[in-house]
């Protein structure tokens, strides 16, 4: 089996996570996708043959894909991790004191793919059959049957990205931002603490049954860029208080020795550092002007002195030379969100800005990002492109629907 | 020469205006879209395949299509029609007192076609060349390049239906509620009063060279089903102002004798009648109930006394029936949006109620919506597919791109 | 009679046109007070006494107070005018074909105080009594009893400011920007046609039986300060196509040497220039400086081609600098809305920058902005204060409220 | 001294829980007002005397107001309170791992009474004198010196009705719905736990340290209206998973034997049960119609098996019918908001239905309430007026801003 342990964003990529659409995406609906933070509705089979082809192109090149809900399966097979997840989301709190029973209920008389199904897809009052269907179930259903989920859809898990992130030798099981995709984080631990595969894999930090409050971190906001550097953005989903700690733990654990801070205003827009400057070689890198000329960075070393971490103000407008210069090179080469204002928005809005590669060179993009993808070329990178017509739809492009869970360093 | 005339929604199509996608689409941006009343950006290159798809499709069916890029572009070609228009567009109530003369003159150096391309699409400020940018530029300049628009680009012109309406032997020239489509209108009127083809046609009502305030009418919302009978759909675009003026007039000139009203609650998701119900055959037609089953009918028939009209409450609930009387008809056979509460929204949404037909029995919709599709298949419907992924990013199906100019009555 | 015109920003004011909140003010409620433009409803009973003790503050320091409502019942007495305005407000367009002879009918039976009272306050489909009420009505209130108006309710009228501006020896007439404002310039009109004190006014620019488009102009945004000086913001609300037309016809009057036009951003924060500069003395100013630093300035000077006018850009900051200077004056005193930076965002909101002079030193503000009167205090300026918690909810304070109609030129 | 124990709704009053206006309220400004849950920015002068107004009327007719700063300051005078509090206050996932120990040791520079107002007013970043200010600091402030608290203002104190609830013989500590609230309930259980005169009360439900989820609870929908019959409106603020929870515990307790649920819908206008429906006297009650009309109706009862409560759906339209029996009343009398349909809504929205009561038959309402107390003064209520020009703009009256401690039964 592959070792996990991401060494790079561009080094050759072995063993990566996916989510494919499903369930949850056939909840949205145009008068809840705003509250599960997608733009649109999606054509859910054309979404997933999309996905699948995406797929398809990374095993081809080698690539191991795992699939969530294979895991996810895998693991609800085992007594013992379905009784630890369902008694965590099965609860007075959440489905309701009259309807714990009945729920729990249900489930069991179901195959562990079917409730990995309702863990991410959600599950309506309306699923349940007729009995399981106790007098408490009219309370949840005072404004229509629509009304209340007793387990909420978690159409964000497509992007994989943002839920846990390996930095090196470990990986982080991240509090998100917003409320509607903190279950996430549960299903992920699940995993990591029970299926075969990944129990043994070490957590640098986060743990989806404590209150973080403050402190939320999105994967598409992290970085580790080799040799000891990590990135990390700052902004509406990625907090200095989750920052600062997970910060500090690598460096006690000797796993960084420096982390630079892109801090970016809180708009959609920039939503995750990874929307607005990702890699496409170990030099070269895309980048949205709009958004990154404006960012005010910051270096943290390591310290002696409480709390061991040091912060230095590099000021605004030098995140590239900041990184050039931590990674050892002369110049990173930029790749600027192609043509004029109004195609460069577009093209930025579009995931232009979202690449993920599979070697140093080698992208894949969306098909849509026609400007930036002829700009990657003239500079010598190779770009595979995805269809994005309808995985798009929640701002994602191949960065965020990617977790890296085994990637080389940068060749030597 | 086809004679123009709209005698029915669903006999034989024989020529019908279209209007591609183009320049006006690639000005859409994020921060720009909700004020171009489009719900994203769109792939216009990918959007323009689709359309070329539709058209080919429809070309084959027999129809003429006629595109109005191509009609302007003829017209503009007239030194009068082009000087007609050009008065009325460019005044110093829209690019400006100082900039009028050299907006003119750019546009003088112009083929007939870039002029209908910018009337269309929209001339931004940083479209004009240096020979023609004078001082006053900097006053339109003052929130960057893409601050202000010299000519506003018209990305709703796509959806044709609305900005006409044939009505049996005469056209409607629509004053549109909202100000960003408004001026779709004095473009059509160019063509009408200019364009060989079309401008002996009889002009029923609207001029947009009028202030027409609260009689606003939108093409969706407008059904000449035969037989002297019209459906209006009155709600968020289309008003009671403009339904009784255009009712009177149709009576006074022998046109119709019976109008039904379907008064809509204002919401998007009723933006016009098209988007909630439309006819797919001479008794077929697809409903969305969680509106219709809430619309207030009334029939208005002429009257000896003035204004000229009556009007007849027909009570909550029964559009279908009184459509189906007045028709002739014992019955309306109906097919309900597809699916559970989820699918059914979803389906809707994606212009899911927006057949067009091109003879009795035979549509055109947007293949994302499967599963109205099967139920359109299994009640005899022949179902034709357009790709929706971005023409439907506007919230507008095959109804809305197309506006008939000649379609036979309903076969005896 | 006192001669009408308005030489300065704070030479004595003579003469100054009000509008007491009423019948409009009843008419907004949290589900329509947005589209009405207020933040909030208001206390319609407590916001008349506090208007009316600002009147009585005017009045006591030799201001004649004339108020809008008794102007135009004055006006609506005279049946030429009542015919010209009723002509042009109830008609096809507006109540609908079905309700205009009724509505008229209505309208008859009534003094000319209450026909003015509707033409400001609004008149609902409810409010046309049993015998006014034919079967039309039903199409009106589909969406129940108070879905739709005849007239509709014109509460930002309080704000008199805005919709006509005395320049000099004339004033304008203003298109306003907002479609619920429009509605206010007719009936101004109608004074300055027909009611005796004013029909022999000189009107410079402005109609509102013409469509303006983009040439929209608000009096907020209008300052003559003195010899030959005017000021314009130009923003949301006020268009370069409106300030170039207007400075057009005052350099061909001779009524203006030189217009300087204050740049400013789009936003709700600045939707006037007397929202973020006011005069308070000869020589002294209030400024929001988180708005008044990005203003970028232009200075319009009449030119002997066409057409007419020359543009100087001034670049940005620099506009109190432009101003002092075209005043001839050494330097112009600032005093920024006070407090720290949560201070100076409630206070600025809260009008604190919206001073009105009745005499040079000698203004009117809100009770509620404590900071910055303390410190207009402390510059010598005498405050004499208005209770605000009603009548700034509409975002206005005394100036706004406030349409000088005669005032001294600056003391020589 | 008073026993604690709230025994009915309309019962004398003896002690009550207040927090006037202060620090928290002189941080809203138009920017941040909507995520502080405010309309609009208040006057905080003005403010505080209207309180003070309604608290000195209070305490004429014999009631004990106990100000919560008071109770806040005692409790942070005792050093373990204080430890206990700030521990939980000022950590690495709140004010952020740089900055906890620069933080706590400005805090421990203060007297009990700067503490108690931080806790509640907020501490911005610029709060920090310079001796206490790191390098850290400056990941806070990439958005300027307001972007970011280290304690966040708590500006809804202000209505303590809703933190903590009063039950007969013990209270709740609820989890409240937004996040922007959740910080309340933790400064409530300090005094609870470390104020002598509370230390020693019974906490029926409720733990600020918990995660509850779903299951949130406000006080607005919480009402013991005597007898062991309990009210809750179940909504936006309250959910069906805290009812069910709260119920059961009642119930195991023998302090209710039936509960009454109203279950509105999720709108701003109906955000708590008392903002459609209170008490007047022990048969009067104020009701909104527009949304109680609406309301469907639950009875939960003790039963045996589990989970312990019985569900009975009363359906729609009957909640005041169930009350009355549920209460043993022939009838309930209801006063509807007072007015037209523009008046009624206009009078809700102002917290026309937020009375409080201190006896049977005198209640405090807003002076703006015209309609509707002019209707209670026809029905023998004795009506006492508070100023509601600011204190209401946080949308809550008189009922919202009292969390009665001790109340007497009803008069047998």
């Amino acid at each position: 089996m592959i070792t996990h342990g991401v060494h790079s964003e561009v080094g050759r990529l072995r063993k990566v996570l996916v989510c494919a659409p499903g369930l949850a995406h056939e909840r949205l609906t145009p008068s809840t996708s705003d509250a599960l933070l997608f733009d649109d509705v999606l054509w859910v089979r054309a979404a997933q043959q999309d996905h699948a082809d995406f797929v398809a192109q990374l095993t081809d090149r080698g690539v191991e894909v795992v699939e969530l809900l294979d895991l996810l399966t895998e693991t609800m097979a085992q007594p013992e991790a379905r009784r630890w997840l369902l008694e965590r989301t099965i609860e007075a709190n959440t489905v309701g004191l009259g309807l714990v029973a009945d729920t729990l209920a249900f489930l069991d008389t179901l195959p562990a793919r079917d409730v990995a199904e309702y863990l991410i897809g959600g599950l309506a009052t309306s699923d349940l059959p007729g009995e399981f269907r106790p007098a408490y179930l009219a309370l949840a259903e005072v404004g229509g049957p629509r009304a209340e989920y007793l387990l909420p859809p978690l159409p964000n898990m497509l992007y994989t990205r943002d839920t846990t992130s390996w930095l090196y030798g470990g990986l982080t099981l991240n509090p998100l931002y917003w409320p509607a995709r903190r279950g996430e984080t549960l299903l992920m631990k699940a995993i990591y603490s029970f299926h075969p595969d990944f129990s043994a894999d070490r957590i640098w930090w986060g743990d989806p049954e404590l209150d973080w409050r403050q402190a939320t971190l999105e994967g598409g906001d992290v970085m580790p860029v080799g040799d000891g550097v990590v990135l990390l953005g700052m902004g509406e989903r990625t907090s200095r208080q989750a920052i600062t700690q997970l910060t500090r733990v690598l460096f006690d654990a000797g796993a960084a020795r420096q982390v630079v801070v892109a801090g970016m205003p809180k708009l959609r827009a920039a939503m995750h550092l990874d929307t607005v400057f990702t890699f496409a070689d170990r030099d070269v890198v895309t980048v949205y002007p709009a958004i990154m000329d404006g960012v005010r960075t910051f270096s943290l070393y390591p310290c002696e002195t409480a709390p061991g971490l040091e912060v230095r103000d590099e000021g605004v407008g030098s995140f590239v030379d900041v990184v050039a210069r931590a990674m050892g090179l002369p110049a990173l080469r930029v790749i600027e969100t192609g043509g004029d204002a109004y195609a460069s928005e577009r093209q930025q809005w579009d995931s232009g800005n979202n690449a993920v590669a599979v070697e140093p060179g080698v992208v894949f993009t969306y098909d849509r990002n026609t400007v930036t993808n002829a700009l990657l070329r003239d500079a010598g990178i190779q770009v595979i492109e995805i269809r994005g017509a309808e995985l798009g739809r929640g701002r994602g492009g191949g960065h965020c629907m990617t977790c890296p869970i085994a990637r080389d360093p940068l060749p030597g």
